[in-house]
């Protein structure tokens, strides 16, 4: 689903970067540093790590990160000011743990394009990349392609095809390009390759031109 | 995508778990606490909470977990042994930060249920669920709804269709079923319902009767 209209999307052609581009700010440190503890978690040694004591720190680390939060509905109105629109999301998101991240360029041919490498956190089947975790890369990815298209919209419809297994641990290059808009409908596709080119997932999303304001 | 046969399928209806219940095991807590971490990062204010301190001590973590975490492929046929198949998933795995996580059950009707309540972390537009976000979700539940249906296989085409904004912050319902079965071709649908009982997200599956083998 796109996030309305896209900060950097007037920006002119030919490699700009269409996700927020990582910062020398604490907060990417701390998120990129939670990213790392995802996927330490999956990874370690479950009898032998001492979980009791990384829980407890943990959750010492989470009292003082909420003692430090604002209500919910003033931190909504400063997470959706300016760039922080692409600051956030699940799949691009420098500040959202959950998201690899997938950083996008916009290419001349109107297209937008990113490589990822995905982990053990992204796992459906054993060794590749979960078929849930696929479409929401490139739901977005398809947000990202409407606004580097000039238009923008929210998820009407997505239809998903996985053509072979998406592997894990290997940089996979995920694409969207905006394709046509009739009235309010906009066309976009999208897919998931393989180092060798070969096409892992294809989809084709419809979008509707509209929006949900911006909390203020 | 499922993840091949379903340890707890074969056990019978009404009200069984189909996902793996919260354990009393360290590694519980600590992936609770990262849970917790990554929405509280999204949530705190990013001049007043000394973020360089905490990306250092999580950094330190980070650097504990690895030290005592076994090579991928080790892991990997850890992670696939016994009950491990509904634990490290990013949809209902207790040991997986990134899964919210959902908890099925399977009810005598033939179905699967959860109810979840999403936070920031999986916002899209404003204040409302991300659109692959919801996708995600529904693939993995239609997974868990083959298993339960007795069958299982991949993802071969999913097609989701957004009919009104998902909310955040409120309980939603996540169903899957069983339909049908032709030959190696499986149908399923979902969708997802707001506390009211409307439906937000709806979701066509169509997976095929085959699995990746567990890594040994």
């Amino acid at each position: 689903m796109t996030v309305g209209t896209h900060p950097t999307a007037a920006t002119h052609p030919g490699g700009t970067v269409l996700t927020s581009p990582p910062q020398d700010a604490p907060i990417d440190r701390a998120t990129e540093a939670a990213r790392k503890l995802i996927d330490a978690l999956q990874r370690t040694d479950r009898d032998n790590a001492n979980l009791d004591r990384v829980a407890e720190e943990l959750n010492s680390i989470v009292a003082h990160l909420e003692q430090h939060a604002p209500e919910v509905e003033e931190r909504l109105i400063d997470m959706w000011n300016g760039e922080g629109v692409t600051r956030h999301d699940p799949v691009t998101g420098r500040e959202n743990a959950i998201a690899p991240p997938v950083v996008l360029e916009g290419l001349e041919d109107g297209s937008v394009q990113g490589v990822v490498t995905l982990t053990l956190p992204y796992q459906g089947p054993p060794g590749h990349v979960h078929g849930g975790v696929s479409a929401m890369l490139l739901d977005h990815v398809l947000g990202v392609a409407n606004a580097w298209g000039g238009t923008a919209g929210m998820t009407a419809q997505l239809s998903t095809r996985y053509h072979r297994p998406t592997p894990l641990f290997v940089p996979l290059t995920i694409s969207g390009k905006f394709i046509s808009k009739e009235g309010r409908k906009v066309h976009t596709v999208g897919e998931i390759r393989t180092p060798d080119g070969e096409v892992c997932v294809s989809v084709e999303g419809l979008f509707i031109d509209k929006t949900i304001p911006r909390p203020r």
